[in-house]
Protein backbone atom coordinates (compact mmCIF):
# COMPACT_ATOMS: atom_id res chain seq x y z
CA UNK A 1 0.00 0.00 0.00
CA UNK A 2 2.31 2.39 0.52
CA UNK A 3 4.40 3.19 -2.68
CA UNK A 4 8.47 2.12 -3.16
CA UNK A 5 9.12 5.80 -3.45
CA UNK A 6 6.87 7.47 -2.01
CA UNK A 7 6.27 11.44 -2.88
CA UNK A 8 7.20 13.39 0.25
CA UNK A 9 5.15 17.09 1.02
CA UNK A 10 6.33 19.50 3.21
CA UNK A 11 4.38 22.68 4.38
CA UNK A 12 6.85 25.23 5.44
CA UNK A 13 9.71 23.59 3.14
CA UNK A 14 11.47 26.78 3.15
CA UNK A 15 12.01 27.55 7.33
CA UNK A 16 15.03 26.10 9.23
CA UNK A 17 13.91 22.55 9.95
CA UNK A 18 11.59 22.43 6.57
CA UNK A 19 15.16 22.91 4.67
CA UNK A 20 16.96 20.13 6.77
CA UNK A 21 13.90 17.53 6.17
CA UNK A 22 14.11 18.59 2.54
CA UNK A 23 17.62 17.86 2.69
CA UNK A 24 17.35 14.66 4.66
CA UNK A 25 14.91 13.34 2.35
CA UNK A 26 16.02 14.61 -1.15
CA UNK A 27 19.81 12.78 0.10
CA UNK A 28 17.27 9.53 0.39
CA UNK A 29 16.75 9.52 -2.65
CA UNK A 30 13.11 10.48 -2.28
CA UNK A 31 11.36 13.51 -4.08
CA UNK A 32 10.10 16.22 -2.26
CA UNK A 33 7.67 19.08 -3.13
CA UNK A 34 7.32 21.71 -0.46
CA UNK A 35 5.16 24.93 -0.21
CA UNK A 36 5.51 28.02 1.73
CA UNK A 37 5.21 31.54 1.37
CA UNK A 38 6.53 32.69 -2.46
CA UNK A 39 6.61 29.04 -3.60
CA UNK A 40 5.81 27.89 -7.09
CA UNK A 41 2.95 25.15 -5.43
CA UNK A 42 0.38 26.09 -2.58
CA UNK A 43 -0.03 24.10 0.29
CA UNK A 44 -3.06 22.22 -1.49
CA UNK A 45 -0.90 20.91 -4.24
CA UNK A 46 1.68 19.84 -2.31
CA UNK A 47 -1.44 17.81 -0.01
CA UNK A 48 -3.00 16.63 -3.40
CA UNK A 49 0.58 15.68 -4.95
CA UNK A 50 2.15 13.84 -2.09
CA UNK A 51 2.01 10.62 -0.01
CA UNK A 52 3.68 11.76 2.98
CA UNK A 53 2.99 15.01 4.05
CA UNK A 54 4.68 17.21 6.56
CA UNK A 55 3.41 20.00 8.37
CA UNK A 56 6.81 22.21 9.14
CA UNK A 57 5.16 24.95 10.93
CA UNK A 58 5.82 27.52 13.88
CA UNK A 59 3.28 25.93 16.55
CA UNK A 60 1.00 29.22 16.58
CA UNK A 61 0.32 28.85 13.01
CA UNK A 62 -0.21 25.30 13.15
CA UNK A 63 -3.96 24.56 13.65
CA UNK A 64 -5.35 26.78 11.10
CA UNK A 65 -3.12 25.09 8.63
CA UNK A 66 -3.51 21.47 9.56
CA UNK A 67 -7.46 22.43 9.85
CA UNK A 68 -7.47 23.65 6.03
CA UNK A 69 -5.11 21.31 4.58
CA UNK A 70 -5.40 17.98 6.42
CA UNK A 71 -8.98 17.32 4.84
CA UNK A 72 -7.35 17.04 1.76
CA UNK A 73 -5.38 13.98 2.34
CA UNK A 74 -7.10 10.49 1.52
CA UNK A 75 -6.78 7.48 4.02
CA UNK A 76 -4.50 5.59 2.36
CA UNK A 77 -1.85 8.40 2.59
CA UNK A 78 -0.10 10.22 6.23
CA UNK A 79 0.30 12.86 7.62
CA UNK A 80 2.95 14.12 10.66
CA UNK A 81 4.53 17.37 12.01
CA UNK A 82 7.83 18.59 13.40
CA UNK A 83 6.26 20.31 16.03
CA UNK A 84 7.68 20.00 19.99
CA UNK A 85 4.85 19.43 21.54
CA UNK A 86 2.77 16.64 20.95
CA UNK A 87 -0.36 16.20 23.08
CA UNK A 88 -2.74 19.55 21.00
CA UNK A 89 -0.51 18.63 18.11
CA UNK A 90 -1.40 15.07 17.47
CA UNK A 91 -4.78 15.66 18.33
CA UNK A 92 -5.29 18.65 16.07
CA UNK A 93 -4.78 16.33 13.20
CA UNK A 94 -6.50 13.39 14.17
CA UNK A 95 -9.40 15.64 14.57
CA UNK A 96 -9.26 17.66 11.16
CA UNK A 97 -8.50 14.23 9.15
CA UNK A 98 -8.93 10.67 8.28
CA UNK A 99 -5.81 9.58 6.55
CA UNK A 100 -2.59 8.30 9.02
CA UNK A 101 -1.21 10.02 11.52
CA UNK A 102 2.29 10.15 12.92
CA UNK A 103 3.50 12.71 15.73
CA UNK A 104 7.25 13.58 15.18
CA UNK A 105 9.52 15.26 17.52
CA UNK A 106 13.14 15.80 16.14
CA UNK A 107 14.85 16.59 19.34
CA UNK A 108 17.10 18.13 17.80
CA UNK A 109 18.16 21.26 15.93
CA UNK A 110 18.62 22.20 12.33
CA UNK A 111 22.04 23.27 13.28
CA UNK A 112 22.65 19.29 12.93
CA UNK A 113 25.26 18.21 10.66
CA UNK A 114 23.15 14.58 9.97
CA UNK A 115 20.29 12.77 12.36
CA UNK A 116 23.33 9.60 13.05
CA UNK A 117 22.96 8.96 16.65
CA UNK A 118 20.13 11.99 17.34
CA UNK A 119 17.03 11.25 18.63
CA UNK A 120 13.58 11.42 17.24
CA UNK A 121 9.81 10.67 19.21
CA UNK A 122 7.24 9.60 17.19
CA UNK A 123 3.57 9.80 18.63
CA UNK A 124 1.11 7.52 16.81
CA UNK A 125 -2.07 8.99 16.44
CA UNK A 126 -3.81 7.12 13.20
CA UNK A 127 -2.92 3.77 11.45
CA UNK A 128 0.51 1.87 11.75
CA UNK A 129 2.17 1.17 7.97
CA UNK A 130 3.32 4.79 7.53
CA UNK A 131 4.60 4.88 11.29
CA UNK A 132 6.51 1.78 10.55
CA UNK A 133 7.63 3.51 6.83
CA UNK A 134 8.68 6.30 8.67
CA UNK A 135 10.51 4.84 11.88
CA UNK A 136 12.25 2.39 9.79
CA UNK A 137 13.60 5.34 7.62
CA UNK A 138 14.51 7.22 10.26
CA UNK A 139 16.05 4.68 12.21
CA UNK A 140 18.33 3.43 8.81
CA UNK A 141 19.97 6.57 8.47
CA UNK A 142 21.07 6.16 12.80
CA UNK A 143 18.58 7.92 14.14
CA UNK A 144 17.71 6.84 17.99
CA UNK A 145 13.77 6.59 17.39
CA UNK A 146 11.09 5.99 20.39
CA UNK A 147 7.40 5.90 20.29
CA UNK A 148 5.83 7.61 23.09
CA UNK A 149 2.35 8.62 24.20
CA UNK A 150 1.84 12.30 23.32
CA UNK A 151 1.09 13.45 26.68
CA UNK A 152 3.85 11.51 27.93
CA UNK A 153 6.24 13.02 25.45
CA UNK A 154 4.72 16.71 26.45
CA UNK A 155 5.57 16.20 30.03
CA UNK A 156 8.70 14.63 29.82
CA UNK A 157 9.64 17.63 27.40
CA UNK A 158 9.05 20.05 30.32
CA UNK A 159 11.77 18.68 31.99
CA UNK A 160 14.32 18.50 28.79
CA UNK A 161 13.49 21.02 27.21
CA UNK A 162 11.58 24.13 29.59
CA UNK A 163 12.97 23.29 32.79
CA UNK A 164 16.33 22.72 31.36
CA UNK A 165 16.27 25.91 29.60
CA UNK A 166 14.77 27.72 32.94
CA UNK A 167 17.88 26.85 34.33
CA UNK A 168 20.12 28.15 31.89
CA UNK A 169 18.77 31.11 31.39
CA UNK A 170 18.50 31.92 34.85
CA UNK A 171 22.20 30.52 35.25
CA UNK A 172 23.65 33.23 32.60
CA UNK A 173 21.79 36.18 33.68
CA UNK A 174 22.85 35.74 37.38
CA UNK A 175 26.57 34.87 35.76
CA UNK A 176 26.28 37.93 33.71
CA UNK A 177 24.96 40.50 36.49
CA UNK A 178 27.87 39.56 38.41
CA UNK A 179 30.13 41.14 36.28
CA UNK A 180 33.14 38.53 36.71
CA UNK A 181 36.60 38.75 35.11
CA UNK A 182 35.47 36.22 32.97
CA UNK A 183 39.15 35.18 32.04
CA UNK A 184 38.99 34.06 35.99
CA UNK A 185 36.27 32.43 35.29
CA UNK A 186 37.21 30.50 32.37
CA UNK A 187 40.85 29.75 34.14
CA UNK A 188 38.69 28.33 37.89
CA UNK A 189 36.57 26.30 36.37
CA UNK A 190 36.16 22.67 37.46
CA UNK A 191 35.20 20.11 34.75
CA UNK A 192 31.54 19.90 35.99
CA UNK A 193 31.10 24.01 35.65
CA UNK A 194 33.09 23.61 32.08
CA UNK A 195 30.35 21.25 31.30
CA UNK A 196 27.60 23.42 32.46
CA UNK A 197 28.96 26.47 30.64
CA UNK A 198 29.16 24.30 27.19
CA UNK A 199 25.73 23.94 27.33
CA UNK A 200 24.76 27.51 28.44
CA UNK A 201 26.81 28.53 25.11
CA UNK A 202 24.96 25.60 23.47
CA UNK A 203 22.33 28.29 23.22
CA UNK A 204 23.40 30.34 20.63
CA UNK A 205 22.32 27.63 17.90
CA UNK A 206 18.83 28.26 19.24
CA UNK A 207 15.81 30.05 18.28
CA UNK A 208 14.78 32.34 21.11
CA UNK A 209 11.21 32.49 19.88
CA UNK A 210 10.66 29.14 19.10
CA UNK A 211 11.99 28.22 23.18
CA UNK A 212 9.99 31.46 24.34
CA UNK A 213 7.10 28.96 22.78
CA UNK A 214 8.23 26.03 24.11
CA UNK A 215 8.25 27.31 27.61
CA UNK A 216 4.64 28.75 27.68
CA UNK A 217 2.81 26.75 25.09
CA UNK A 218 3.25 23.78 27.59
CA UNK A 219 0.70 22.54 30.39
CA UNK A 220 3.74 20.61 32.16
CA UNK A 221 5.99 23.36 32.08
CA UNK A 222 4.47 25.11 35.59
CA UNK A 223 4.68 22.22 36.97
CA UNK A 224 8.82 21.45 36.44
CA UNK A 225 9.71 24.85 37.07
CA UNK A 226 8.19 25.14 40.28
CA UNK A 227 9.43 21.80 41.71
CA UNK A 228 12.68 22.48 41.08
CA UNK A 229 12.32 26.03 42.24
CA UNK A 230 10.66 24.93 45.87
CA UNK A 231 13.53 22.44 45.97
CA UNK A 232 16.20 25.23 45.20
CA UNK A 233 14.72 27.08 48.19
CA UNK A 234 14.71 24.01 50.69
CA UNK A 235 18.35 23.78 49.83
CA UNK A 236 18.80 27.16 50.08
CA UNK A 237 17.25 27.31 53.77
CA UNK A 238 19.67 24.02 54.49
CA UNK A 239 22.39 25.89 53.25
CA UNK A 240 21.31 29.04 55.66
CA UNK A 241 20.90 27.23 58.40
CA UNK A 242 23.93 25.33 58.04
CA UNK A 243 22.55 21.71 58.56
CA UNK A 244 25.20 19.23 57.07
CA UNK A 245 24.02 16.26 57.83
CA UNK A 246 20.51 17.64 55.57
CA UNK A 247 22.64 18.85 53.03
CA UNK A 248 24.48 15.45 53.07
CA UNK A 249 21.60 13.36 52.75
CA UNK A 250 20.47 14.97 49.55
CA UNK A 251 23.74 15.24 47.95
CA UNK A 252 23.47 10.95 48.66
CA UNK A 253 20.32 10.61 47.19
CA UNK A 254 20.69 12.82 44.35
CA UNK A 255 24.16 10.24 44.24
CA UNK A 256 21.75 7.47 44.13
CA UNK A 257 19.59 8.90 41.45
CA UNK A 258 22.50 9.73 39.22
CA UNK A 259 23.47 5.99 39.25
CA UNK A 260 20.57 5.05 38.51
CA UNK A 261 20.46 7.38 35.56
CA UNK A 262 23.66 6.76 33.97
CA UNK A 263 22.98 2.80 34.35
CA UNK A 264 19.70 3.79 32.70
CA UNK A 265 21.80 5.27 29.96
CA UNK A 266 23.89 2.19 29.31
CA UNK A 267 21.20 -0.13 28.76
CA UNK A 268 20.13 1.98 26.47
CA UNK A 269 23.07 2.25 24.49
CA UNK B 1 67.85 28.58 47.58
CA UNK B 2 65.47 25.79 46.56
CA UNK B 3 67.45 21.93 46.77
CA UNK B 4 67.36 20.30 43.33
CA UNK B 5 65.36 17.74 45.02
CA UNK B 6 63.17 19.52 47.72
CA UNK B 7 61.84 16.58 50.37
CA UNK B 8 58.03 17.39 50.43
CA UNK B 9 56.18 16.75 53.62
CA UNK B 10 52.47 16.04 53.54
CA UNK B 11 50.20 16.21 56.37
CA UNK B 12 46.99 14.35 55.77
CA UNK B 13 49.29 12.08 53.75
CA UNK B 14 46.46 9.48 53.74
CA UNK B 15 43.43 11.03 52.59
CA UNK B 16 41.92 10.91 48.80
CA UNK B 17 44.02 14.60 47.78
CA UNK B 18 46.56 13.41 49.92
CA UNK B 19 47.75 10.33 48.29
CA UNK B 20 47.03 11.76 44.79
CA UNK B 21 49.69 14.38 45.58
CA UNK B 22 51.60 11.47 46.85
CA UNK B 23 51.91 9.75 43.84
CA UNK B 24 51.96 12.84 41.87
CA UNK B 25 55.70 13.94 43.57
CA UNK B 26 56.83 10.21 44.14
CA UNK B 27 56.40 9.88 40.18
CA UNK B 28 58.29 13.10 39.52
CA UNK B 29 61.16 11.78 41.33
CA UNK B 30 60.64 13.76 44.71
CA UNK B 31 61.19 12.39 48.29
CA UNK B 32 57.93 12.24 50.22
CA UNK B 33 57.22 12.21 53.80
CA UNK B 34 53.68 12.04 54.96
CA UNK B 35 51.81 12.17 58.39
CA UNK B 36 48.13 11.52 59.13
CA UNK B 37 46.42 9.31 62.14
CA UNK B 38 48.61 6.28 62.83
CA UNK B 39 52.36 7.03 60.57
CA UNK B 40 55.65 6.47 61.42
CA UNK B 41 56.38 10.34 61.53
CA UNK B 42 54.34 13.08 63.49
CA UNK B 43 53.31 16.09 61.77
CA UNK B 44 56.15 17.88 63.68
CA UNK B 45 59.12 15.25 62.55
CA UNK B 46 57.87 16.05 58.95
CA UNK B 47 57.46 19.35 58.93
CA UNK B 48 60.81 19.85 60.40
CA UNK B 49 62.42 16.94 57.64
CA UNK B 50 60.27 18.44 54.56
CA UNK B 51 61.27 21.65 52.60
CA UNK B 52 57.91 21.96 50.74
CA UNK B 53 54.67 21.55 53.30
CA UNK B 54 51.52 20.66 52.08
CA UNK B 55 48.37 20.65 54.45
CA UNK B 56 46.22 18.29 52.98
CA UNK B 57 43.13 18.20 55.58
CA UNK B 58 39.65 18.95 55.86
CA UNK B 59 38.95 22.48 55.93
CA UNK B 60 36.97 22.36 59.38
CA UNK B 61 40.07 20.71 61.43
CA UNK B 62 42.54 22.83 59.01
CA UNK B 63 43.28 26.07 61.81
CA UNK B 64 44.13 24.00 64.63
CA UNK B 65 46.25 22.30 62.58
CA UNK B 66 47.99 25.12 60.98
CA UNK B 67 48.59 26.95 63.93
CA UNK B 68 50.44 24.32 65.88
CA UNK B 69 52.70 23.06 62.60
CA UNK B 70 53.30 26.33 60.69
CA UNK B 71 55.20 27.99 63.15
CA UNK B 72 57.44 25.02 62.94
CA UNK B 73 58.34 25.71 59.40
CA UNK B 74 61.52 28.31 58.71
CA UNK B 75 61.60 31.32 56.82
CA UNK B 76 63.37 29.51 53.64
CA UNK B 77 61.07 26.83 53.48
CA UNK B 78 57.51 26.80 52.09
CA UNK B 79 53.97 25.60 53.31
CA UNK B 80 50.96 25.09 51.13
CA UNK B 81 47.64 23.69 51.66
CA UNK B 82 44.80 22.28 49.26
CA UNK B 83 41.45 23.73 50.80
CA UNK B 84 38.92 24.54 48.60
CA UNK B 85 38.62 27.74 49.92
CA UNK B 86 41.32 30.57 50.09
CA UNK B 87 40.67 33.81 51.50
CA UNK B 88 40.55 32.57 55.55
CA UNK B 89 42.91 29.44 54.55
CA UNK B 90 45.72 32.23 53.38
CA UNK B 91 45.01 34.47 55.86
CA UNK B 92 45.84 31.46 58.57
CA UNK B 93 48.83 30.21 57.33
CA UNK B 94 50.32 33.96 57.03
CA UNK B 95 49.52 34.57 60.63
CA UNK B 96 51.07 31.41 62.12
CA UNK B 97 54.29 31.33 59.67
CA UNK B 98 57.16 32.74 59.13
CA UNK B 99 58.07 30.41 56.19
CA UNK B 100 56.89 31.16 52.28
CA UNK B 101 53.10 30.76 52.07
CA UNK B 102 51.03 29.86 48.74
CA UNK B 103 47.46 28.94 48.81
CA UNK B 104 46.87 25.80 46.31
CA UNK B 105 43.69 25.09 44.82
CA UNK B 106 43.46 22.16 42.72
CA UNK B 107 40.15 22.41 40.64
CA UNK B 108 39.90 18.36 40.14
CA UNK B 109 39.32 15.70 42.08
CA UNK B 110 41.16 12.15 43.16
CA UNK B 111 39.09 10.37 40.90
CA UNK B 112 41.20 12.33 37.95
CA UNK B 113 43.77 10.10 36.95
CA UNK B 114 46.69 12.88 35.94
CA UNK B 115 47.18 16.55 36.10
CA UNK B 116 47.39 17.63 32.41
CA UNK B 117 44.50 19.85 31.36
CA UNK B 118 43.35 20.34 35.05
CA UNK B 119 43.08 23.67 36.73
CA UNK B 120 44.83 24.49 39.49
CA UNK B 121 44.29 27.71 41.42
CA UNK B 122 47.64 29.33 43.28
CA UNK B 123 47.44 32.50 45.53
CA UNK B 124 50.78 33.77 46.51
CA UNK B 125 50.95 34.34 49.40
CA UNK B 126 54.54 34.93 50.88
CA UNK B 127 57.91 34.96 48.99
CA UNK B 128 57.65 33.93 45.15
CA UNK B 129 60.68 31.59 44.88
CA UNK B 130 58.97 28.24 45.93
CA UNK B 131 55.19 29.85 44.20
CA UNK B 132 57.48 29.90 41.16
CA UNK B 133 58.59 26.23 41.86
CA UNK B 134 55.44 24.80 42.31
CA UNK B 135 53.97 26.70 39.67
CA UNK B 136 56.58 25.53 37.43
CA UNK B 137 55.77 22.13 38.62
CA UNK B 138 52.72 22.02 37.87
CA UNK B 139 52.88 23.47 34.78
CA UNK B 140 55.55 21.42 33.61
CA UNK B 141 53.29 18.28 34.43
CA UNK B 142 50.61 19.93 31.65
CA UNK B 143 48.31 21.56 34.96
CA UNK B 144 47.28 24.56 34.03
CA UNK B 145 48.00 27.48 36.49
CA UNK B 146 46.22 30.71 37.77
CA UNK B 147 47.43 33.28 39.92
CA UNK B 148 44.08 34.52 42.06
CA UNK B 149 43.94 36.79 44.87
CA UNK B 150 42.74 34.72 48.09
CA UNK B 151 39.21 36.90 48.07
CA UNK B 152 38.64 36.86 44.24
CA UNK B 153 38.82 32.92 44.11
CA UNK B 154 36.43 32.60 46.70
CA UNK B 155 33.95 34.87 44.93
CA UNK B 156 34.46 32.67 41.53
CA UNK B 157 34.17 29.36 43.42
CA UNK B 158 30.52 30.70 45.09
CA UNK B 159 29.73 30.29 41.24
CA UNK B 160 31.44 27.66 39.94
CA UNK B 161 31.77 25.47 43.04
CA UNK B 162 28.70 26.28 45.46
CA UNK B 163 26.19 27.43 42.23
CA UNK B 164 26.84 25.12 40.21
CA UNK B 165 25.96 21.82 42.68
CA UNK B 166 23.12 23.91 43.87
CA UNK B 167 21.65 23.81 40.60
CA UNK B 168 22.57 20.08 40.31
CA UNK B 169 21.31 19.36 43.62
CA UNK B 170 17.87 21.04 43.08
CA UNK B 171 17.51 19.68 39.84
CA UNK B 172 18.46 16.08 40.53
CA UNK B 173 15.57 15.81 43.60
CA UNK B 174 12.97 17.24 41.32
CA UNK B 175 12.95 15.37 38.67
CA UNK B 176 13.90 12.51 41.20
CA UNK B 177 10.53 13.63 42.71
CA UNK B 178 8.39 13.32 39.26
CA UNK B 179 8.74 9.90 39.12
CA UNK B 180 9.16 9.68 35.48
CA UNK B 181 10.55 6.52 33.45
CA UNK B 182 13.81 7.09 33.17
CA UNK B 183 14.12 4.88 30.28
CA UNK B 184 12.25 7.53 28.14
CA UNK B 185 13.62 10.52 29.94
CA UNK B 186 16.89 9.08 28.32
CA UNK B 187 15.54 8.24 24.99
CA UNK B 188 13.97 11.75 24.56
CA UNK B 189 17.12 13.51 26.14
CA UNK B 190 18.06 16.30 23.77
CA UNK B 191 21.61 17.19 23.46
CA UNK B 192 21.53 19.68 25.75
CA UNK B 193 19.64 18.14 28.48
CA UNK B 194 22.15 14.81 28.05
CA UNK B 195 24.67 16.81 28.68
CA UNK B 196 23.29 18.36 31.69
CA UNK B 197 22.00 14.50 32.94
CA UNK B 198 26.16 13.87 32.25
CA UNK B 199 26.89 16.42 35.20
CA UNK B 200 24.51 15.21 37.64
CA UNK B 201 26.04 12.13 36.93
CA UNK B 202 29.58 12.64 37.70
CA UNK B 203 28.37 13.91 41.80
CA UNK B 204 28.70 10.45 42.20
CA UNK B 205 32.18 11.20 41.91
CA UNK B 206 31.98 13.87 44.79
CA UNK B 207 32.25 13.66 48.19
CA UNK B 208 29.36 14.81 50.01
CA UNK B 209 30.79 15.54 53.49
CA UNK B 210 33.48 18.08 51.32
CA UNK B 211 31.01 19.86 49.25
CA UNK B 212 28.89 20.54 52.47
CA UNK B 213 31.54 22.46 53.47
CA UNK B 214 32.20 24.10 50.20
CA UNK B 215 28.51 25.57 50.10
CA UNK B 216 28.44 26.38 53.91
CA UNK B 217 31.95 28.04 54.56
CA UNK B 218 32.58 30.19 51.34
CA UNK B 219 30.83 34.06 52.70
CA UNK B 220 30.45 34.68 48.63
CA UNK B 221 27.90 31.48 48.23
CA UNK B 222 24.68 32.99 49.50
CA UNK B 223 24.99 36.09 46.66
CA UNK B 224 25.53 33.50 44.33
CA UNK B 225 22.02 31.31 45.05
CA UNK B 226 19.82 34.66 46.14
CA UNK B 227 20.86 35.62 42.48
CA UNK B 228 20.42 32.57 40.48
CA UNK B 229 16.90 32.10 42.78
CA UNK B 230 15.99 35.84 42.18
CA UNK B 231 16.33 35.70 38.13
CA UNK B 232 14.58 32.16 38.37
CA UNK B 233 11.71 33.80 39.81
CA UNK B 234 11.44 36.67 37.54
CA UNK B 235 11.87 34.32 34.83
CA UNK B 236 8.75 32.03 35.91
CA UNK B 237 6.90 35.46 36.78
CA UNK B 238 7.67 36.19 32.63
CA UNK B 239 6.39 32.72 31.84
CA UNK B 240 3.33 32.66 33.82
CA UNK B 241 2.57 35.68 32.22
CA UNK B 242 3.11 34.45 28.63
CA UNK B 243 5.50 37.50 28.52
CA UNK B 244 7.13 36.43 24.44
CA UNK B 245 9.07 40.12 23.79
CA UNK B 246 10.75 39.80 27.20
CA UNK B 247 11.35 35.82 27.37
CA UNK B 248 13.32 36.35 24.32
CA UNK B 249 15.33 39.22 24.84
CA UNK B 250 16.60 37.20 27.80
CA UNK B 251 17.03 34.45 26.06
CA UNK B 252 18.86 36.92 23.73
CA UNK B 253 20.91 38.36 26.13
CA UNK B 254 22.21 34.88 27.78
CA UNK B 255 23.20 33.92 24.24
CA UNK B 256 25.56 36.78 24.06
CA UNK B 257 27.07 35.95 26.95
CA UNK B 258 27.95 32.21 25.92
CA UNK B 259 29.45 33.85 22.98
CA UNK B 260 31.51 36.26 24.83
CA UNK B 261 31.96 33.09 27.66
CA UNK B 262 33.38 30.69 24.87
CA UNK B 263 35.07 33.17 23.07
CA UNK B 264 37.14 34.30 26.23
CA UNK B 265 37.28 30.34 26.55
CA UNK B 266 39.31 30.04 23.12
CA UNK B 267 41.61 32.45 23.62
CA UNK B 268 42.41 30.65 26.61
CA UNK B 269 43.33 27.42 24.96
Amino acid sequence: MIPENPIIGIIGGKGRMGRWFHNFFSSSGLEVLISDIDTHLSSEEVAHQSDFLIFSLPMDVFPEVVEKIAPLVPEHKAITDLCSLKERQVACMLKHSKSQVIGTHPLFGPAEEEIKGRRVALCPGRGGEWLKWWSDLLTQHGAIVTNVLPSEHDRIMAWVQALNHFILLSLGKALEDEGMDLHHVVALSTPSFERQMEIVGRLCKQDPALYSKIQMANPYTDKALSSFMEHGSKLMDIIHTKNNDKFISIFEEVQHFGKVLLQTKEEKT
